[in-house]
């Protein structure tokens, strides 16, 4: 897993997630300086002087996933608490554990989370928490795109301004360096004044970076919204000034038809974490009238403690067949939207240039072994990956040209010093 | 993978699943003769002359699944037909290449069944549909235990009589032979007479064994039950007697009050398909208020044409997140029960002397490989294998003391095989 600069892929099945959701079989894909040179059937392909050749025969090459809103510190917190109410859930467990962490085990929880990321065929990740520092070595050192930014909450006076401060030390730290980029981050209306997210909205216009935030997660913070402040949670995002920057909305389970309908005009892009809401009991969110009416929906695992995985490919499933099940139309979101959702539309949301594998796209892909029994026969390999793929079907994943995961096998880490830092840090949380 | 009288795991954590979910550290758990001969503290254990040791440590042991609804051949019409309308799927798509299937390729479509059941953790099974023959075969050879049943159907004079007829002939054949059991079968209320749901009542009552039955589906089915019969499909099956023998109802997405009352009273299973129901667009099974009344909840896939995996693991998360996320109730089916309607619920429900892992039961049990990033720390093994696990952790499943999957390999089946004959019966089903 050294890297190449030159890498030809062949004799691949070749899902190209374009708009006209080509599949070509028998594809080579060359990767050149990063990015896609070529992809296409083998038979077209040009010359090319590849460092390494991968035989991909029989196995299919696809767009990375773009995970749009996790937690990464949070795999400390996996199996820590679950099964109990939100409020005995964040005062008894998460936030006594948050308060044992460290820039160390934020460190390492973070590089468990990239090597789950990675192995599981992320390209791409939106973050949000603190110990940014610590998440920023993590991601720098995976190769993965990351996107961070520093959860900004008001308790008291001063602290969100501290918090601001510490946003924009960060941004000028990060942003556009390698592969990271750094939004602001409001945690939420009911945690932060509304002085303080009109500060955001200026900052980050100032800056011209984005603003990600939790939105109409539970019916208790979008009602008590609407009755303390007269509008709804995106309204008042309006109001501040959020929607006027490029805006990350994680959740929206509960946002009105004028709520989407302000989302869509101002183009502000809805992070879903569909199995996240669900164990919350936060309920399903209405993706399929969101997209009719026009906004741009993409798919988020949230973070370890609420889902309990970083999986996409479930995402993926939880997403499509929510849609279907509540909607009672089982032609919702049908499989190759729902691929574009966790791909595709996260990167472009991102701003990335990939999400599509064609020529002059960078190189965020991913290889998926179809030697497992569910993938024969093979009538569709999109439906086949949406509803039957899995994340231990993964057997590469490459960023901007580099392959960082590979047959079980981590560019970036040793899997075994993870897990024992990991079990480490656990001890103390134990202790709690 | 020989087949070896005594086997011995030691330093495993064992996941015992029994009333005090205990979990035991450091677990020893000696097989003789199919049956659990100890298991508990490594430290207590007794002498044993294993033919085989296993050294499991860090690995965990668990009950092996019960999947309580499937259709085994439809492994050969995964992603054949997805997002499409009920009928347009059924006439278009299913009823046609249901016509094209054989003896041969239902054997192979079952056989790959097998193997994904057996490599994803399955100890049990309980089906219905036609080709029993081949399944049966395929059941055999695979060491599963399989309940089996000819789906009955009246749609002209004679038909349903004809495969009552053939029903009873197979319970004859395959009942108690081997692993096997066979129900009685009729397919639903609304294919079915109510002149034959009676004969089938009796029958079963007769031959001493149980009915298997689709039940309230889908809106419309128990909507136009009530309007045409005046009752809902449950109250129709205690009127016809079906509720009077050992009775399983798979789905119930839209039973009544009453209906769950019934089934509480008559003791009936119900075979939940939380996946199917979604990707079906069917709705949710209420399967906390089933549970609150009394009734028996189990879990199932359904076929691999509507899933599209057959997973118990993706099975468990959907049951348990759907039912938070639609109560509102974040404590409700906490993982330890989960697993139980996964494993033991369904075990017990078939009859079985298997479910938990204690001496004295049958060894059907499956361990866990647990080198994965998601399984550090390790703060709560219940939590980690219904919220985290996945199938690619199962790295062996034993029925009855005989390992029949471990490691990739499957003791009974040719993988490269199984799979080259269902890609060539696909060529068939890609014509119609």
């Amino acid at each position: 897993m050294e890297t190449e600069t030159m890498i030809e892929i062949r004799h691949a099945a070749l899902v190209t997630n374009n708009d006209r959701d080509e599949v070509v079989r028998d594809a080579t894909i060359q990767v050149k300086d990063g990015k896609i040179a070529y992809a296409g059937p083998g038979k077209d392909a040009p010359e090319f002087s590849a460092e390494r050749v991968i035989d991909a025969h029989g196995n299919i090459v696809m767009p990375g996933f773009a995970n749009m809103h996790t937690h990464v510190p949070m795999n400390l917190f996996r199996s820590y608490a679950d099964d109990l109410d939100l409020m005995t859930w964040l005062n008894t467990r998460i936030f006594p554990a948050e308060d044992k962490l460290t820039k160390e085990s934020a460190y390492w929880a973070s590089m468990a989370a990239m090597c789950e990321l990675a192995a599981a065929g992320v390209v791409a990740f939106n973050e949000m928490y603190f110990f940014v520092d610590s998440i920023a070595r993590a991601a720098r050192e995976s190769g993965l795109r990351g996107v961070l930014s520093r959860a900004v909450v008001t308790p008291a006076p001063g602290v969100g301004e501290r918090m601001l401060a510490e946003s924009k030390e960060l941004f000028e730290k990060y942003n556009g360096q390698g592969r990271l980029k750094v939004f602001l981050s409001p945690h939420a209306q009911y945690t932060v004044n509304n002085g303080m997210l009109e500060q955001i909205a200026q900052m980050a216009e100032e800056l011209g970076t984005g603003v990600h935030m939790h939105v109409s997660e539970t019916r208790g913070e979008h009602e008590t919204c609407m009755k303390e402040q007269g509008m709804t949670p995106i309204e008042l995002c309006r109001k501040t000034g959020l929607l006027g920057v490029p805006f990350y909305a994680a959740h929206c389970v509960w946002v009105s038809e004028h709520d989407m309908e302000l989302m869509a005009e101002f183009g502000a892009t809805v992070l879903s974490c569909p199995k996240s809401n669900l164990k919350l009991a936060s309920g399903i969110a209405p993706l399929e009238k969101m997209m009719r009416k026009g906004v741009r929906v993409t798919l988020g695992t949230d973070g370890a403690a609420s889902n309990n995985k970083l999986s996409m490919w479930e995402e993926m499933t939880y997403a499509s067949f929510l849609q279907k099940g509540t909607t009672y139309d089982p032609k919702a979101m049908p499989a190759a939207q729902t691929l574009k959702l966790a791909t595709r539309y996260g990167a472009e949301a991102l701003g990335l240039d990939s999400g599509i594998v064609e020529a002059g796209k960078d190189a965020d892909l991913v290889m998926i072994d179809t030697a497992g029994i569910r993938y024969t026969p093979d009538y569709d390999d999109v439906s086949l990956l949406v509803y039957a793929g899995s994340d231990a079907d993964v057997c590469m994943t490459m960023v901007g040209g580099d392959v960082i995961y590979e047959d079980g096998k981590f560019a970036f880490a040793d899997i075994g010093e993870v897990k024992a830092k990991l079990a480490e840090y656990a001890e103390i949380m134990k202790k709690i």
